[in-house]
């Protein structure tokens, strides 16, 4: 079943220890929508400017991915610049323009409407919770979010989150949120607010889910998961693990018939999986060009890293 | 089969967000011999001096440990005093007053000789040397360093790693021992400095190990493995955690009749569960009173908090 995914479409100025590169196509929905279309049909609501062109639309194009959401607005595309020099864990912002995404009001197409999965990419909780509200069909809604919005629009948060049925953070987001700085008690902190489920990334260590009581149609709490990153000799870029995790993780949901722990259980796995290729080069150039088989290839990395039989 | 551990017998006074305990019984010998006690005979040579009485000989003694080759010495015991108000990762040192261990010099029974697997706990490298040395029987020998033997004693440090099978760190420990920041880089930095494999512990997010060639008899590089942590909502007392893991790990290897990839991974579960207990309450207490019973409830969480089916 198709995704919609409402975020950012973006260019990024990136440098890490591996080398630089000018305005690379990058945004949320960028890395999720590549990372989703290899288990499901996607579609991207979002807003671009001028120097969006045939170049970029080509890379969605060629995963088969749904532009009719896209929204071409004058002016410029986000921008962000930021390098890993000093921390490959956690990128130092040089600059962020939002341009056109500053006055973004995310419009739905018709054709998007009967969507049964929604995810609402790292943007306004004001407009994630216009997005969900447009689209009540939405059986499963997942959602990401960050600090600025945690901190500084918190009301607007938390109306969002009893609406999804998983929370993707990582672990300061998650003790942001919660106030608790034990990870099982934040992890409990955030559940409490709404959300069915809640997966807390832990970068190179990999993501922990935590669900609610009766979640996904089990009949008490289902355990926590927790799934693994792959050890990589070389991390060229991290920019984007986050939404190509999310993107894994999601599109292996949708493509699945039910939603069961067992089914959110292997999506972790995916989800680390396309996490583990995005990082292998600048961009989303690693995400462009994969196949399903070297995908479901890593996710048996994944089995033998961490099953003991 | 029989471990000998080497290694501190101590006094710990502890303080955390959950409370203090004056001189508790502590000490790297005492945590791994606790641990390793649930799977397999346990031998410690240590020392310690005129404070160490009937109580804390019974806390061995209750768990069936071989106290032959602990020294009495004039003088007091190891002690140590520290926190971790701030960080319930790190312990900040607040006293350590070497007494008696300041002049270790292990002496080894003759009942010890004949033992096949043997513990260098964290004791400066010239003693773990030492004692490697004078039991070439020993078919299989893990250890366990520091910072402190890392950085001001390299060249001791660098002469024990060849006669290791296994390296127990931490990746702090892995980075300054291999000066790599990249985790894989720096696994294979420390493998190549002689080690058969290296366990390199996460704190919450668990432990990976790495493999040499060949490695417990296979034909090739065995791949990584990586065992969980339990997600806790209390931490009660972090000391002793590591030490634990190790008398999990070594303790449940030496009790199977051959050492395999398989069976290394199953230790890296029993490491971790060994030491999700350790923490649950201050000091030993929590050691001292499990069952295996208790333990192998606790491996079946960890295999379900890990694997997909």
């Amino acid at each position: 079943m198709a995704i919609t995914v409402v975020g950012s479409v973006a260019f990024d100025t990136i440098e890490t220890p591996a080398g630089r590169r000018e305005r690379c196509l990058g945004g949320a929905a960028t890395y999720f929508a590549l990372a989703a279309s290899y288990f499901t049909e996607v579609q991207v609501i979002a807003v671009v400017g001028e120097d969006f062109g045939p170049r970029q639309e080509s890379v969605f194009k060629a995963r088969g991915i749904d532009l009719r959401g896209l929204e071409r607005a004058r002016g410029k595309s986000f921008f962000w610049a930021g390098n890993y020099l000093e921390n490959l864990n956690e990128a130092k912002t040089e600059t962020t323009e939002l341009n056109v995404f500053g006055d973004f009001s995310p419009k739905i197409p018709e054709a998007y409407l009967g969507t049964e999965f929604l995810f609402l990419a790292n943007i306004d909780p004001v407009l994630q919770k216009r997005v969900r509200d447009a689209m009540p069909q939405a059986r499963m809604v997942c959602g990401d979010t960050m600090n600025y919005w945690i901190n500084d629009h918190r009301d607007n948060l938390l109306k969002v989150l009893p609406g999804l049925d998983v929370l993707l953070i990582n672990d300061t987001e998650a003790r942001l949120i919660s106030g608790e700085t034990n990870a099982l008690l934040a992890a409990r902190g955030v559940l409490a607010l709404g959300p069915k489920a809640v997966v807390v990334k832990h970068g190179e260590y990999g993501a922990t889910a935590y669900f609610g009581e009766g979640s996904f149609g089990s009949k008490d709490v289902p355990r926590p998961f927790r799934s693994p990153a792959l050890p990589l000799d070389l991390v060229v870029d991290p920019t984007g693990a986050g939404d190509s995790f999310a993107g894994g993780f999601f599109g292996y949901i949708a493509s699945q018939k039910e939603v069961t722990p067992a089914v959110v259980r292997r999506a972790m796995f995916y989800g680390g999986v396309m996490g583990s290729f995005a990082v292998e080069k600048f961009g989303t150039e690693r995400l462009q060009g994969l196949s399903r088989a070297e995908i479901d290839a890593r996710f048996e990395v994944f089995r033998e890293l961490t099953h003991l039989d």
